[in-house]
């Protein structure tokens, strides 16, 4: 125990709830950590609280009685959401991002973990109220969106591989139709990285005819585990959402259209404010 | 600009460092960002650098003169460190991971998000004063450790992947010996994604000839650029030092003998004290 000054104090705890998001904390673990009265832990909660809420940092739940506590909920407010949703669309209209065959360079994007922790925030934010287990994606570039928004919710992840490795026991294997090639692929997951009946939130990178998530989808029955929802930073608009394999799921970018001969990229926000 | 009372500031200057680190605020960002006398911003960082330091949750280093400010610097104190490689290790030693073949599954471990920012915090913290422009990893499992280690230090993260994939334009491919299985395989990096002369810390989540990361070493080579440092989860003591291909490295956690048919596993720590 330590006796801090008031000012100490609140220092102390906002690192403390910042570094625990969703974490049930009870008022007692403050008061015996600090030897402060509970009254005094209340008052410094609701300083904090009223900081959170005006920078748009998050929530602070007050649960009553003696399961009770307080929660740190990470929101990421209307106005920061609609800047760094316009940011990274003009980011990805930079016209040399086009690659041969109208692909799109993103990995400079998906290379910096300040943009992917605030995109993780976002999908956090926007399934803050659902009840999941676990986040799951599929290798590769999903992985860093897959974690940021597992910190933010306080959920483990769950990694499917294209192939099965030794180092992760006996697995799962599904083929898969990528919906805009009509290729087939093959994913995996470990029997032991997922619990039967799980709720599962699917995050990814990319989705196109929604091919790959759909694969997900189906290892999941597999586990007689349920989709809680799917979060992807980029959708491509290129498809009609007749040809789209999967209808309900959030996405804070769409790709409109690639002219690789102009070099032009037309990007416009995803449907993150119309489908939360 | 907004008045808040020395109370309401604290806590937002604390969100506002943490959410920044490695990031040079100067004093008139504060100082307008709160209508506050850079006087009272002073104090108001000593509180805050006090606390952080007696939390083990880093230091703020404060910069004087025109170009200066206050920059925040994740560390993880000793005694945390300490707990931290020690419960890394139990959780290691639990002898329901030994796959066949004398495989070890991590799957669990890796796919916790505030193990994985634990961990990363502590290679942020061996880092700290090394110069270094980016962090690099090649797919699958050291990437969660990788954009850890990238957002504690403020750094991006180059992946390097297995194979030379559409979206990532044009790429240069290296053939490297994996040193335990004297196999052969590729790995390939965009030619976009890394500067020449870049200085790179390599993180991976398990060593064991070093095949890998003297794979990565070689392919920095072919970009002009140079190793920062490595750090590694865990490294495999089953190896005689003198087959290893690598010795200037950082790990948490080594993995002394698996005994599959009795069950056991035997982890100590890592050279991470002895080698910071």
């Amino acid at each position: 125990m330590k006796k801090l000054k008031r000012s100490a104090r609140l220092v102390e705890m906002t690192q403390y709830l910042l570094s625990r998001p969703h974490h049930l904390i009870p008022l007692t673990t403050f008061a015996s950590r600090y030897g402060a009265a509970k009254s005094s832990i209340s008052e410094d909660l609701a300083i904090i609280k009223e900081v959170f809420e005006d920078e748009g940092t998050g929530e602070l739940q007050t649960l009553a009685g003696a399961a009770g506590g307080v929660k740190y909920i990470p929101k990421v407010g209307q106005a920061q959401a609609t800047q760094f949703i316009d940011e990274l669309c003009e980011k990805l209209s930079q016209p040399d991002r086009i690659l041969p065959g109208g692909y799109l360079y993103m990995s400079d994007l998906l290379g910096q973990p300040a943009l992917m922790n605030e995109a993780g925030k976002m999908f956090a934010t926007a399934f803050a109220e659902t009840e999941i287990d676990c986040i799951m994606t599929v290798e590769t570039k999903g992985i860093p969106l897959a974690y940021a928004t597992g910190a933010e919710l306080n959920l483990p992840v769950v990694l499917v591989r294209r192939d099965h490795k030794v180092t992760e026991g006996s697995a799962v294997s599904i083929n898969y139709v990528s919906g805009s090639h009509k290729s087939l692929h093959t994913m995996t997951l470990s029997r032991r990285a997922l619990k039967e009946k799980s709720r599962v939130l699917i995050v990814d990178d990319f989705m196109k005819a929604g091919g790959t998530i759909q694969g997900m989808v189906d290892l999941l029955s597999e586990f007689n585990a349920e989709v809680a929802g799917v979060g992807v930073l980029v959708e491509s608009g290129e498809v009609d959402s007749g040809e789209r394999l999967l209808q309900d799921y959030i996405s804070l970018a769409t790709l409109r259209a690639v002219d690789a001969k102009g070099k032009e990229i037309s990007v416009e926000p995803g449907n993150y404010f119309t489908q939360k």
